[in-house]
């Protein structure tokens, strides 16, 4: 039972990963071993548990699927998952695994685990789409174009103009995700209520080491305060939309009638099953699509922020899948337009000639100074 | 790699199912099968080729995970499935199949019947609700109770006039969705364009055959009008808020100084993986992170209507996966809202300690007329 | 202190006029009026009384301004009305006033009121627009045209079809909406909690009396059923939508390398500020602008559904002017678009041109049938 | 014609002045008049025609209701604004107003004027929460109470730790509001397509000094670069939506049943039409409803990210008022519940019973460093 005609298209295989059911199984995992490692060194709980729970936690077998229908059941993974492990282990050790933790504190963390991974390939294709931008923005500088405004065509801009405020849109966006991740990709430990009881005092020392092991910030527990979710998912909106704004322009330039540019041809993308001639913009199809879903998505984040006391009901278990969503959506998008920036095909004839039709002169004032000023930027 | 940690706390085993991979594939096949046959009965490829055709769509053998990939490259599923198709007939069999039709077509049209089968399931979890809802506001039509105002104490209301009213809500969301359904569901024939070339003018009559054939309603092509989806995905959203609307009420009633009703007890539902003597509302639960869930997904079909010329770019390959997680919410709120309408605990004794602690006396005005007139109507 | 440089370019001056203030005071009072009435009629306050109250609630002399800021403290314009209103009168005619009735009773009807008068208006225009793009399909139903797919040439299509199209799209909205009206715009009487206390036992029948009185439906209570609210936004949004969707094909149809169709000239509208010999689609920007935003008020209102016990905190409070931008932004779509169907600009030469620049034929397949076909039925 | 029933509750007159007709044809004149100033300092035009420019600016008589019915006809402010100006001056200095730019340059300048004085508003009501809540949990930062999870009794806190959340959501989303506006709010001066043509090859010369002069930062032309006001947009929406959880949480604790906390009393807030004894949370409701409206508002503006090429259509037209709204109910939600946090009425006596009630001791872990920890976050 898989749903990858769904999901697959508009995203990529490798973020498809990042959230799949065997990396959370594993991070919620990483979860369990690091925190009995961390009492451990607090003396909190005996080296002797944390080793028995260590090993546990890399050598218990987990099926995946009956394990996702006893976490629905349970309405949350932490229970179905700590139970296998208290059966992996013997008595103290098993009363010693998930020692002052709650279920939030996993899959906060989880998640926040597979966010730093997941930005980690987003910025990625974002930087490519950036250099790519940057180098093709310089070459047509100077090249007169005609400028479009509500859809008419207007005065002359430099064609490179339009490519450098796609790229200084996209490089905006990447680094507000950056900071945004850097801040609130946090380790979460509270316990139940968030108070850190059941941990001897020693809750932060123990956060603080878990989170170096996991690659997490600090942080106190932020069970009730959701808003960094929210800022990591409106950014990756940004960012979609920001790609989106490139592809809407390539796939205005590559109607027929206007031919200024094109996406360049891809073995097995872009076909027609009727129209064997066809070759459709499909990079531009798949980021346009993401553009429009990510921000329903980001706006359920938004709408989740006032969510009840110390851990809100309904609220809170809505973020993990729809970030996931916000993750594959971007990527696919960043994914697809990367190699639409690295391989546009630019029919310098053809703008030389609509240019010549709209018959509005070729002065592109400021423009070569405004494209420098642009990708120096955002070289910087 | 599967997601099920991710869409399973949110859904149901049999809404995952109609909208998996196999499902999917069983659906474009029976397309294509359907099509050949409408073609043969209307002169316009030979019986011979048409069973030919049928058989290759019931014998075909599809790797789904390779599928996906080349459909995501190709950006639609039909492109890589017919030339399967085509790979397992001969050259004039093979020319036959899916002929006069595009990909819109097949991906359309397999929504459709994807709907239709969704819809059954929600329905079926939205009539037990009704019941359910209907009996217990009949029974307490005339217990007094304090009805609560911006989260105030305001003047007595009969218990069952609140559950009453849920019920209304629901009965009438589901009467949107019936209707809906029954209005959009259709086949969706066009070919490439939409104007139904190459079909030797037998267009109408050949989609007439097909919708009969796959239990859909006729149509005109409908590519570029995209209204029906968004009717159907806000009725979804609807019916999820009005289940939302249900579950928010008792949690409230489920508060420890409240403690009016609560959710039945289910065995490994609703446990804490910190307190043991805990008992959440895991059901409502699941209806408000649904609840909040939907109006972004609702949203993003609205936002897609302004769709390009004769087939958009990026908006109608947006509204499967959408419609499909709009479909998968609902379920799961549905099903998990229906168990707890038949078999909400009811608590009289604190029912009436909190109305005589509020000390606004016990007219419940008319109350019961109500109920009893909101009841009958749900049954009408 | 007016905001019409911000309101006005996105609706028309008679749907500002439905929702200003001075709309919102008299339907408030008239609701007033209309209670006294209907509680002399069955017997709950004298003939005497109702008159007086009556002849107050068409007499008194409201500062709006001041009743904005005293509603705007008190959280509903209930309380400072019914202050003027008893300070009109003696004690009590002042003491009969709003007898039975709640804050919301009033919101609920006012707003319902003017439901019924803004459909009205949203609806000649959709009837406008249906009618003008019905000549205009069938005039064009058998002239071939370029149809494009994903922003590319595709196959010929009746240049009418797109057109049938949009006709379509738009007479199935009004239809939806239209009925959605019908349905929900409902009086709106519960009293306090919404049991009907205090009205001795009549309130189903003033209620009745009330609702024809007012022009709206009968019903029970609905304080805390707000499904139907929803259902008319939705519709709403799914009609402008579909304006939206005949917008951006003219937009595309009229830029300038394509030529197939423009707005009419209407003095004083579509120049450039910088450019003279700049034409813009401003009708068509217009609803593009509607299109988008209507979306996220849609959601808004599905957002609020899962609303607390018998009246919420924040929810339904949202709702009233959340549905008042939504006919505001649907009026100024159907107007600017009713304008643009009305004197639409189509180039025969250029349409003719731009297919045999495509050079993929003129068979337009059944286009012609599919054209009469949804035109005959908008028509029925 | 005014709207402020509507209007009015869910926001200040200080926003709504912010916004209003005035302000805006005021900060219009302002940009038309900085922009001479600007022009002669460069020497592109004369100090004499600069001078009889901004004389003009600060003396010209606009009927704003009749400026606001050809701006809407026009699409655009600008137009009659400039003729009205150049119908103020003779020859010459009529040529030159408002020469090299667009009507684009004029609405978002104002735009992020109004950004500025908006966001002074805002951010006073956030510091004044951040403070009082501050002070407040300092207080209660060893108080045991009830924890709750699930809206279920879970497990002690203290009661200044919830209390030091909501502080600490707050000052994080000020200060991602202040530097999203801090980087944001710039200058506009790109001429008719964005290239600064017409200005003599002093564009950036001018809008330096036209920044500096308006209170903005320098900037390169951003018509097609929409994600700052998206940033700005979805930092409101973060900052009402921490306001909203603090609303979400008071609510709870006022009800009936647990009043632990409540609003302070305000003359003529709170009441209830039908019920004199009721003290409704009305800070809190304003606080909700604007938490439920703003998300919508928010995904309106990354919706309209991918814009059409040199400036969109429909797209950038929106967002004028989607950022007022924004704004508007930003500052009632902050406003009010400045006023529900500097006098919030917290009962100890219905703390200690509570917890008491519940049966789960009294151990609040870390809950008083954790509050301290925070407070002092917030105070750095």
């Amino acid at each position: 039972m898989t749903d990858r005609l769904r999901m697959r298209p508009a995203t990529t295989p490798a973020m498809l990963a990042v959230f799949d059911d065997d990396a959370t199984i594993a991070h919620a995992l990483a979860f369990e071993g690091a925190l009995a490692k961390a009492q451990a060194a607090e003396g909190v709980i005996s080296d002797e548990l944390a080793v028995a729970i260590v090993d546990a936690c890399m050598t218990v077998v987990i099926n995946s699927a009956k394990l996702a229908e006893e976490a629905a059941l349970a309405g949350t993974l932490a229970i179905p998952l700590v139970t296998r492990l208290r059966a992996a282990l013997d008595g103290d050790a098993g009363k010693a695994v998930h020692k002052g933790a709650t279920s939030q504190d996993v899959a906060d963390t989880v998640l926040m685990m597979q966010t730093r991974r997941a930005t980690d390939l987003v910025l990625l294709d974002l930087d490519r789409i950036v250099d790519a931008l940057g180098r093709l923005a310089l070459r047509h500088a100077e090249t007169p174009a005609v400028g479009r405004t509500l859809l008419q065509d207007a005065l002359p801009v430099a064609f490179g103009l339009r490519i450098a405020h796609w790229a200084a849109s996209v490089a905006d966006a990447a680094q507000r995700l950056r900071r945004d991740v850097e801040d609130h990709a946090r380790i979460q430990l509270g316990g139940a209520a968030g108070a850190r009881a059941g941990l001897d005092g020693a809750g932060l020392a123990i956060a603080s080491i878990m989170a170096g092991d996991l690659g997490l910030a600090v942080s106190e527990p932020w069970h009730a305060r959701r808003i960094g979710i929210a800022a990591i998912g409106t950014s990756l909106a940004i960012a979609t939309g920001a790609i989106g704004k490139m592809a809407r322009d390539i796939a205005l330039l590559s109607q027929n009638t206007v031919g200024e540019a094109r996406e360049p041809a891809v073995a097995g993308r872009g076909g027609s099953s009727a129209m064997a001639h066809k070759r459709n913009p499909t990079g531009c199809q798949v980021a346009l699509s993401a553009a429009l879903r990510v921000p329903g998505l980001a706006a359920t984040l938004l709408v989740g922020l006032p969510q009840e006391e110390e851990r809100g009901l309904g609220g809170w278990q809505a973020e993990g899948p729809v970030l996931a969503d916000l993750f594959l959506l971007a990527a696919g998008a960043a994914d697809a337009m990367a190699s639409v920036a690295e391989g546009l095909e630019i029919d310098e004839d053809a703008i030389a000639r609509n240019l010549c039709d709209a018959d509005i002169g070729t002065d592109i004032g400021e423009s070569g100074a405004i494209v420098r000023a642009l990708v120096a930027r955002d070289e910087g």
